[in-house]
């Protein structure tokens, strides 16, 4: 039988380039740059609740990593070093070499290095902590928004629901879109590039988590401002056709959480500039809407005629 | 019913006075002095494994922190910053309204401000992560043991695992015992004076979390020495009367964990300045044994006629 030390030692420890001082010691050693603030973000997953109890281990693995990230992205800061406590059920090593993979795949791919965590039994629990850099002064934070902000959203927001609902029989998808809103929930890529680029561009920003529009109604809320969106122009291309008029895919478009895109509010003058970081980073990024001067967190959907559109915010809350 | 924000906003939003953002957006912001490194450490609590289904959520909030603070204290770390994630069964406002006293109160007595976490339903969990501080290169670690080092420990250990075994009925302490053990199982006093002053004074450091003669073995691994202790010199003075001569005491004093005292060595030239910062913290600090050159990670005990005595070491491990 494995060991707590065995399970460290097999699976989690890999040599840290970055840390003054990495896995193995009480704790971790770690150094910003200088000038650079740190930027720290924990996000725990449970079996049951955030996932089966048979998933993918490979794709929990990722996904663990990849939620944390994105609360790294929405703040325009550059991952650097992680922490993961796991409680574990038994220690199966199979699955422990499974969920490494999958885990280190997305440390690497966005420049991670573990350096410290904690092993223990109990019901099957992951908690990443992540810690990123961000120039001083420099991170994006949900409370700037200002009146006539253009309102943007990266890539298609839904895809993840959608894929859920798939997974869970309730909708039939095409081979067009099916695979894409499974890769969108198991194994979703965190905006750190946009991010990044966004510190100099964006006056706010948040990670879709919960949903589209509860995640924007914190940015209303922490900016004192309220919202028109327009109907039409939501990213209604990355989904299913007829995605609009579907009412399944509206829920999932405006309701749906798990996709990790990025909602944030820059200034109309920065359009162009906008347009082409997509193009640099060939990742959609979309107009949706703009600041208004209202009732504070209001957000009104608008057709064509100017008309408001009715929708309910049911963004994911554990405890509702 | 409470939600996720309400939890949130209700018990663990307080203002941070040095964090550059604290809880509330994405991620939280913080910024070490000019000069200093970041020491960073998690540790998870689970219910049914670590603690009681029924245990008193003030005590638990303590030791939720104390845990994390420890290892912080075995660095010569300066503790500052702290992030909380949660799975809870249920939105239990007086549940929750005593776990955040306790937490918060071990956060206040030791200068930590909570600025970031999650909440989420799952079987009771508690998974802190503790930020501090340490001036570059000045961390003690595991590592630095040398041949002719004198080994100490601060503190009493064993007396959280008397008071553990009282709790569960094994013995029954006297009223000098009773309550200074239960104390120490309950209510640990992380050591992070005793870290901070031995950055200058040890080579060495690691807290007995898992037992004296398990965490100690990590130094002698870390550092590739062997060390000989001497029985006479243990702490036993901190124990119930006759420790010496109970199988149960010496099982408690060797071999106990969650005491979170600092086992340490330094040179025998600093037995001067450790005897006044002893008096200077008021905290015992016991001179027990050396470390020798000898088979790598070997633990000798001896009588006071340089006889060995038998014992075995039993650290604790989730998974054996």
């Amino acid at each position: 039988m494995s060991s707590e030390f065995d399970i460290i030692r097999r699976h989690f420890t890999r040599p840290s380039k970055s840390a003054e001082l990495g896995v193995g010691d009480d704790a971790a050693i770690v150094r910003p740059k200088n000038g650079n603030s740190l930027v720290v973000t924990t996000d725990m997953l449970v079996a049951g609740n955030h996932f089966v109890d048979d998933a993918d281990p490979t794709a929990l693995g990722w996904k663990t990593m990849a939620v944390n990230l994105s609360d790294l992205a929405a703040m325009g800061a550059e991952p650097r070093w992680a922490l993961l406590a796991l409680a574990l059920p038994e220690a199966d090593d199979q699955w422990l070499a499974e969920f490494a993979a999958g885990f280190f795949k997305a440390a690497e791919t966005y420049g991670v290095e573990l350096v410290g965590g904690d092993t223990t039994r109990g019901p099957l629990t992951l908690a990443a902590t992540l810690i990123g850099e961000v120039p001083q002064s420099a991170a994006l934070k949900r409370s700037g928004a200002e009146v006539r902000d253009d309102i943007w959203v990266s890539g298609s927001p839904g895809r993840a629901a959608l894929g859920l609902a798939e997974a869970q029989g309730k909708v039939k998808l095409d081979t067009a879109n099916g695979p894409c809103c499974a890769d969108a929930l198991l194994r979703p890529q965190p905006r750190i590039a946009l991010g990044v680029a966004l510190r100099d561009l964006a006056h706010a920003a948040i990670d879709v988590s919960d949903g589209l529009l509860a995640d924007l109604r914190h940015i209303l809320e922490s900016s004192g401002v309220a919202a028109d969106l327009f109907d039409a122009d939501l990213p209604w291309g990355g989904l299913p056709i007829d995605a609009h008029a579907d009412p399944l895919s509206r829920q999932c478009l405006l309701n749906g959480g798990d996709d990790y895109e990025i909602v944030f509010c820059a200034s109309p003058d920065r359009r162009l500039e906008i347009a082409g970081l997509a193009e640099r980073l060939a990742l959609p990024l979309t107009r949706i809407g703009r600041i208004v001067d209202g009732e504070v967190g209001l957000i009104r959907l608008l057709d064509d005629d100017d008309q408001e559109v009715p929708f309910e915010i049911k963004g994911y809350d554990h405890f509702r």
